[in-house]
């Protein structure tokens, strides 16, 4: 068999369609962190990405589509798991506190999260891709390693307090709650979240 | 003294004016709730009150004292700090819980506080109004009745605790949570508040 001549690519792909695929989630991304869900277009950033909006439309389908396909998770989400499980059992709402402030502490970590959260205040179908990408690839997985009953229930009460914790310290900046080390943070949500996760309900 | 002539009013007060605030303020709730705070504008606020957006301005101020204003705090505060206080103090956290959830159940009362969780996360202003609203007419309160040491550290971790339940079970509608009962809500919940309200921290 000879390789097609350098260049060539399969039918479907055309010549600088990567670079145009980056072009328009770069876009994407700025649109929607700048504007959030309701006012990012798909026009806008069709525009910034210099294409047509059919060509978004074609390449991602619809703005949900575009959304979750910019807002990446901005964490290796089996690592996170296995960083949660990894030590005493009765430290796993510790380290479950500690492994989520690590990615909100850092503010190009928790844009896309902030992001999201924001866009599913406003929009059912933004809020079904947090509660999906949430639920599947992180506390999902999580949940059924813990090997207790009713981990669904468990997990989406902690996503009940770890939300709340995020828009308390980090949107609303409740105080002292917002200026505490991370460590005190970690002590104090620690056990609620054990008990979620391990605890009788 | 003879009295002014019927109809007369003083200095700065124009016949009309109350049913013109109110007007605005309707306009307002509705614009709100429709829109979000960074939608709505004072000009289609003016309009839907049929008055110009100067008199607007010159009755509140800004779109912050306008939201202030519109977006009243769906239950009476000081009924709410006695009905979370009057019981046994093993069940502060059930009862705060209990409350919360008689409010989030109802769509015409959660509206105002969506409304303005939804502004907090994308407005440093409406932030600001939404924790100070919080806290000064209803957690302060409730925190300083307590006779707690930290009273404002254990209720910025309630308010997390509940804005994250809101945000979770109303809005991302997280399941199994969003689906369970009130009563079995107020079982899941009420220690983690109980432990934040008068536990070791």
């Amino acid at each position: 068999m000879t390789p097609p001549p350098a260049g060539k690519r399969g039918p479907g792909r055309r010549p600088g369609e990567s670079g145009t695929r980056q072009a328009i989630l770069d876009a994407a991304r700025a649109q929607f962190a700048a504007h959030g869900w309701d006012r990012a277009t798909v026009r806008a950033i069709a525009r910034d990405a210099g294409v047509d909006p059919a060509l978004v439309l074609h390449f991602f389908g619809s703005k949900a589509f575009l959304f979750a396909a910019a807002m990446r998770w901005p964490f290796d989400t089996d690592a996170a798991v296995e960083e949660v499980l990894s030590g005493p059992r009765s430290q796993l709402g510790e380290r479950l506190a500690s492994f989520f402030l690590s990615v909100w502490e850092d503010p190009q970590r928790r844009e896309p999260i902030m992001v999201m959260l924001r866009a599913a205040t406003t929009n059912a179908q933004a809020a079904e891709l947090l509660r999906e990408t949430l639920m599947t690839v992180f506390l999902g997985p999580l949940g059924s390693r813990l090997e207790v009953p009713d981990p669904e229930l468990r997990m989406s009460l902690c996503s009940a307090q770890l939300i709340g914790l995020g828009t308390a310290r980090y949107i609303v900046a409740f105080e002292p709650l917002a200026s505490l080390e991370t460590e005190r943070v970690v002590e104090l949500v620690g056990p609620a979240l054990q008990r979620y996760m391990t605890g009788e309900l």
